[in-house]
């Protein structure tokens, strides 16, 4: 009865909710649609509550782990065919979610890393418990490749900024310093920088760097795309 | 575990996919947050595959009544807490909604026209199913207020730039025609003009007009902030 011209997208949203909905937008844009039955359907546990990524890698806080999966089977058994997830750090939580479901899960850190392929040397900023877990390092060390990280003092600054996104703030000034801080990686020989955290372009536009800036929430919009329509 | 510090919302969505999307940014931009747990906690199924309204009201085309139920019950089986839908038209399915579930249904039509008090004279630009399926027009009876509706030939126009905001198109040109056809109703005496359409706030500025734009959306998203915070 329903028309399903596309595969139902499961989203575990809410890290942060208004990257998530830059996500939805992007998918949203992304799809050739003159009506709204052309676009793709999408269940999103838009879920604030996961317990922090942050505090559970680097302060021994809460397991997010099972919040994930509860998320993950909820969507899977409320018909989702495949599975994305909008948050670079979550994705240390990437293999329970898949060992939990039997649907695909496209990765953000995989799709992203994929882009790299012309680049030799690529900039990274990432949150500290993303970079902790070695997610985007893994990668990059097993394709050879150099992965530029920002200083302990520009990953401080870098959590400032998170923290003031978070607050919902859209300050011009937020944006410069953050494009301040992907310059930095820039002038140490990065030939493109991954924005490796979904917040960073709620207030960096893609073209507002002298290299490429590469967007996580891009990237995985697009492949979600191309997946849910094959 | 996991702290809800707040009430789950479901939202039946994807009518359209955008309007969902704008109706979900003012959930976040009404919420006081500081971190992302101090949010609210939404599940959305944003299905652009629900049969069209306008066609089951207007052409006796399929029901939607099946598809909104099956939503609404899956979304109160995952957790949520309380029912609203960003799609004025879809409310001719409220009672249908309501009666197969057990939590509360905030319906976008009782909050706007609760809005209305202070007018004695109110325009309304809606869908041509909308206004066949008498939402509005049977509250303001009720109420012994006026409602001003659009002639055959605003509802025209009306129908045309809807079907241009569903395919995307953000040209500056289709609000200032959505801007005349509401201006239209103010010199026919409206005090203030109800967007009945989530799909409007997409193209005119609730500051746009002479007179209040009273946005069905933000009166829904204000609603909805309320009763899941209390």
């Amino acid at each position: 009865m329903v028309s399903e011209r596309s595969r139902t997208v499961g989203i575990l949203g809410g890290m942060g909710p208004e990257a998530t909905l830059d996500f939805m937008h992007r998918i949203i844009a992304l799809t050739p649609a003159v009506t709204d039955a052309d676009h793709i359907h999408m269940l999103v546990d838009n879920n604030p509550h996961v317990p922090s990524r942050q505090a559970a890698i680097l302060d021994d806080g809460t397991d997010p782990g099972p919040t994930l999966v509860k998320m993950a089977k909820q969507l899977e058994a409320a018909g989702a065919d495949v599975l994305v997830m909008p948050c670079n750090t979550a994705h240390a939580w990437q293999d329970d979610i898949v060992a939990a479901t039997a649907i695909p899960f496209v990765s953000i850190i995989d799709e992203t890393v994929a882009r790299c392929v012309e680049f030799e040397r690529v900039g990274l900023l990432a949150t500290r418990a993303c970079l902790r877990s070695e997610l985007y390092q893994a990668k990059f060390a097993a394709a050879d490749k150099e992965l530029l990280l920002p200083t302990d003092e520009e990953l401080a600054e870098f959590t400032r900024l998170i923290a003031i996104i978070k607050t919902g703030e859209k300050d011009a000034a937020v944006g410069v310093a953050m494009q301040a801080l992907a310059e930095g990686l820039c002038e140490r020989g990065a030939q493109a920088v991954i924005a490796g955290c979904t917040e960073i372009p709620l207030v960096l536009d893609v073209g507002a760097l002298s290299v490429p800036l590469l967007s996580s929430t891009d990237i995985l919009a697009e492949a979600t795309v191309a997946i849910a329509r094959q």
